[in-house]
């Protein structure tokens, strides 16, 4: 077999991580192995997730967080869908794709104590891209699919405002809106951005916040008022938000980049939530009334939609795992046009 | 009958209220009704209650909140308890009890049109106090008992941080909880509040804001971090309940004097909304899912609670209409200690 290179956690960032100093390609030791273990598999990695989460991971162990650290001179996990070409399990067979949260390196020998980490790739309607299972189909789509009905609450006629509405997540929540008959406003970081979301996902309204500020655009966009932000990015946005909902409106807190900032972004206008009475509310996809509750009902209509091409998705690709360090950190820097993915 | 005087509101405040300027008490026009309008009746007022959403009301008719604006030059209303003195309305008799929304003046005529603003005190276990329909039984009280099962979701071995805890719903808050089986910790301004929730409430915990900060104060008494915030006040207090909540903590939004001051108090520190998964909700007593919703279990179980004991309350009276002004303005001060009311 060929080398086998892994994504290595090598320093705990400042700030954003920084390719070749925080995060690292190497050679791993064992790169001799070309068989299964006992009643393992082997797999060749064919593509892994990029998610915004993994950020939080990359801290010293002893801070405690939602998330496990990951740990110092070890290989990143994440979800990783490759193909079986050794087994030793007879639940699985040579050519066979699997899904499962997997290091991030060419090869990975799952032995029987770890096999539970893995999956076969259940792919019923035959869908050819199967990168779909890291997005749409993954753990972005289920977040999105399930906070969007669970907290969000959406009703036909309601306005919804998506930032990062590009993103993984922002994406699927705005077409679940269209479906749902919701009027949709998304913001975004670029002018290709709001091409896309605009004449693409054909949302109802849109702005680059680079150029306009979330305050101004929503004014323009929504004279009507908001019914739900689904906040992916917490900060000015938030802040923004805040003022523009009506009552009784929803705060789906998905995720506050801006608060990655030193210092933090400070929201100054919480009384909204008493005057109009909003609901805000955190989860995050492993909560039982969440991924779990909605996870065979957003299998279903997911794979559905997406074969008939009622729902449309935009991954952006880092090709081979050498560039997988810039592949990863680009994410924080608003490069990448919708999910981000690594191609082995 | 004696002088008709009433609390004015005569002109818009900047800021906190003026006695004497922005609120004023006057001889108001006709002071010569000695009998009730056809139909109607005639009031004669003893208690009227003292509330900070009052604050909310003196604004100028245009600005749009959730409660109706005060119409300058005219008296402010309020729930009074008062006495008929006359009545031309067969379902009231002379010397019976009412209460009701009215204006706080010394007697007050209700006509037949507005006659559905007040209904006869409904006293089944003859509690000698009347008083406490304004408070546990009244509007703060069902505030307090709607919102804490409603939005707080006690279970029993919690602990619920309450701020303004001596205040008219803090002290039900605190003493609901601890009948659920809560740890109940409470923030207040003074000492001599302090030893009011510890000493005659029964708190587990408590701290004067004003010598201890609520970071340092939480982290002392509540190291096992908080399940339920209760709201009273927002800025440095909702700051710091954010980082002590632990996970699927609840925040209910009562009320948040801080965001009165000016520049408000800005929070940053909402990234925990997410990473712990909080819920955070605003609500108004008249909301449905709330008064509505628990009124009739909470007049019950409150009445029980007054007749046997177990539930205390305090009161803080201004005596006299003409010092109505300085005791309204005073909630807003920190002066009262208990919930604040006016005895004619």
């Amino acid at each position: 077999m060929s080398l086998n290179r892994a994504l290595i956690f090598k320093k705990v960032p400042r700030g954003l991580p920084v390719p070749g100093e925080d995060l690292t390609i190497e050679l791993i030791a064992n790169t001799a192995i070309d068989t299964s273990p006992e009643h393992g598999l082997l797999i060749k990695s064919l593509f892994a997730s990029f998610d915004p989460y993994m950020r939080g991971r990359m801290r010293p162990v002893g801070h405690k967080s939602y998330t496990p650290a990951f740990h110092l001179n070890t290989p990143i996990d994440s979800f990783v869908i490759g193909e079986v070409i050794h087994s030793d399990n007879p639940a699985y067979q040579k050519g066979q794709l699997i899904i499962g949260e997997l290091p991030i390196q060419d090869y990975v020998a799952v032995d029987e104590a770890s096999i539970k980490r893995v999956k076969p790739l259940d792919n019923p309607l035959e869908l050819p891209d199967v990168r779909v299972f890291l997005g749409p189909l993954g753990m972005p789509g289920l977040t999105a699919y399930s906070s969007f009905y669970e907290i969000g609450k959406p009703k036909k006629g309601d306005t919804i405002f998506i930032s990062a509405a590009s993103g993984a997540v922002g994406q699927i929540v705005g077409q679940l809106a269209k479906q749902e008959g919701l009027r949709v406003i998304g913001s975004v970081g670029s002018d290709d951005k709001l091409n896309y979301i605009m004449n693409e996902l054909g949302f109802d309204g849109g702005f680059n916040y680079k150029r306009e500020s979330p305050r101004q655009a929503l004014a323009r966009l929504a004279p009507e008022g908001l019914n739900i932000y689904y906040d992916n990015v917490g900060g000015e946005h938030l802040q923004a938000a805040l003022d523009a909902l009506n009552d009784f409106g929803r705060i789906v807190a998905c995720g506050m980049i801006s608060d990655f900032s030193n210092p933090p972004y400070a929201v100054n206008n919480l009384h909204n939530v008493i005057t109009k009475r909003l609901a805000m509310r955190g989860f995050i996809v492993s909560d039982p009334e969440f991924g779990p509750a909605y996870f065979v009902e957003h299998q279903k209509n997911m794979q559905k939609w997406i074969k008939e091409g009622s729902v449309r998705f935009l991954f952006h690709e880092t090709v081979g795992i050498e560039n997988a360090a810039d592949g990863l950190v680009g994410i924080f820097q608003g490069k990448n046009k919708g999910k981000a993915l690594l191609r082995f």
